[in-house]
């Protein structure tokens, strides 16, 4: 039952994404009775599925469905997989460990944009919900593909299929992708998204700092998609979409 | 039972108030078992208490009370409830929750002084113990507000009725209140609050960072009493007030 | 049951040691089932086991060795009792805690050194497993030691009997040992000890920032063994070490 239901709270239906770095399937079972209606999606965040057990996986992807979150493995792992030539099993396995959801992605290495649609394409075949993530992991390689480019792939990523396409942050949300070295959000970058004719309900931006979350409420208003949130931001989160916090109180229009 | 008792370990009576952003009744409850007799009161961070179910709402503060630690719901909850006109609602609803405690601020919103000082008395009436806390949510209009005018406020607050006065340092410790950009302490309002003459068992500082906590402890003793504290940061905190850690080894009288 | 067995992931036979701040013994538990077999010890951090109750100690004693965990005291704890002139009841008392290693330190104090080889030596024949440390807790302290001092002074710990050195890196990872204010290695200090002759299997360097562990494993390889670990950043440094996070990604030779 809703508490302090007498006051009238913004509603709102963003989508947020939180990051699992291997959490023990006890904290993500207490932590969903608190907060699994306010999330929609939950990333074993890069490669960490593959270190951790299969027992482990299982029990933490039912519990996170149980839930009705929708758990999928990092974009990370994926190019893991294609590198070794291991794609059609990637897809096997993650099937048959309970996923319904896979990211591609090619943060860590390059991949012909041609055959990044191609494995978008063969993901739905199988049968997934895809995410597809624009931006390098390498503030070097990132810093190198203009916004206008971005805007223009992610584009051309959804045509390809992606449910929903994300935008880079990494966990730490600082000199990569729209943020500059102290996590601060690029201006020219944000108004060239700002600007543009992207589907907003198929985009997610990964940000993993208040700062970030705020800022993008603000352009964008409270039902903006947020991902790599961390458990412990959830609720803080939710209350800076419905104006609970100082940092957005007031602004929320009801 | 104590452990290491043949140490002669210094001790304090210091309040310590933890902030909770959403955990789980069973994290709470994990780890009131290692500290509760660590801290005094526990804050349900600004508006988070009215994103959580009434369940886990009231579920979590019989766990708190159970250990003989006071929850309450963050000042910002309350300015909500004063701009929707709720005040009474308010203090019936958070009453019949079991909350012993309220806040009082004007952090997000401007409230007339006067006007302050009648909810802190009708707070009292209704048998509630009662913080008060002084000082913006926002960077820009917590620093027009000169160290001196706090100081005044604080001790018209007691005055009023307020059981402790709070000195706000928000979540983050950085760029609010007594802390610089970098969470360093500005040394000249630090001054004027160690010369003044206020009942310094009525202050709680805001003291999320460890540097903040080691100087607080330093310049008013390690009876002091410190808030905000991560659930994470007790344990370290009770080292610092006792000399079992490098930053205030050998400086803790016994 | 490994998960993604169809992927080839590099293997690593280095030293993860994890840091204990106060968790609660559920959540030790808890984090155990997941990743016990990536970590080989948990230091109780500085003085933190004094300010748990002996029961709390003694349940995580127990549930770190049951999974194969080698849990042992901060090295605060032994200066604060060497201070009070109680080293052997702090051996007597950690062996009936049920602890199998003890750290020997003089970071928060000044020990002439051939007393701190000393207590190494009384330490093994105790019984004890020995890590000893090297560096201050003070920046100021701490900066005044030339690297070329600490080298020569870890080897001659490990002659006195050390079965590990630790370099120190606090539980932050700036402005202390290895690391500029920033918390990057600074490349003069690492060079001389990539150059020395230290048995590499004996040295652990306290790295708890992700970029520190990333330099480490590319300087020393994906066995280096790394110290003052964050519960939560264990998955991630497994991944770190195998080549499945952007970082290390490609980088790592099976």
């Amino acid at each position: 039952m809703q508490s302090f239901s007498f006051l009238k709270i913004p509603v709102h239906n963003g989508l947020t994404m939180i990051i699992d770095k291997g959490q023990s399937p006890e904290y993500v079972e207490h932590s969903m009775k608190v907060f699994a209606n306010y999330i929609t999606c939950a990333k074993f965040g890069w490669g960490t599925s593959a270190v951790q057990s299969e027992e482990i996986l299982k029990e933490k992807i039912e519990i996170y469905k149980k839930y009705g979150v929708k758990p999928y493995p990092g974009g990370t792992l994926f190019e893991y997989a294609l590198k070794e030539g291991k794609f059609l099993e990637f897809l096997d396995y993650c099937n048959n460990l309970g996923f319904e959801c896979v990211e591609i992605s090619d943060g860590s290495m390059e991949i012909d944009f041609d055959l990044k649609c191609e494995c978008i394409k063969k993901a739905k075949e199988y049968g997934f919900i895809v995410l597809s993530e624009i931006g390098k992991k390498s503030i070097e390689e990132d810093a190198k593909i203009p916004i206008s480019k971005k805007i223009a792939d992610l584009k051309l990523e959804i045509e390809a299929g992606s449910d929903f396409v994300i935008l880079e942050g990494r966990e730490g949300g600082k000199s990569i992708g729209l943020y500059d070295e102290k996590g601060n959000l690029k201006q020219d970058d944000l108004e060239q998204i700002v600007n543009s004719d992207i589907d907003f309900k198929k985009l997610i931006f990964e940000a993993p700092l208040k700062n970030q979350q705020v800022e993008f409420i603000e352009r964008f208003g409270n039902s903006v998609n947020l991902g790599n949130i961390a458990f412990d931001d959830v609720i803080s989160l939710e209350t800076l979409r419905t104006g609970l916090r100082g940092d957005t109180f007031g602004k929320i229009p009801k």
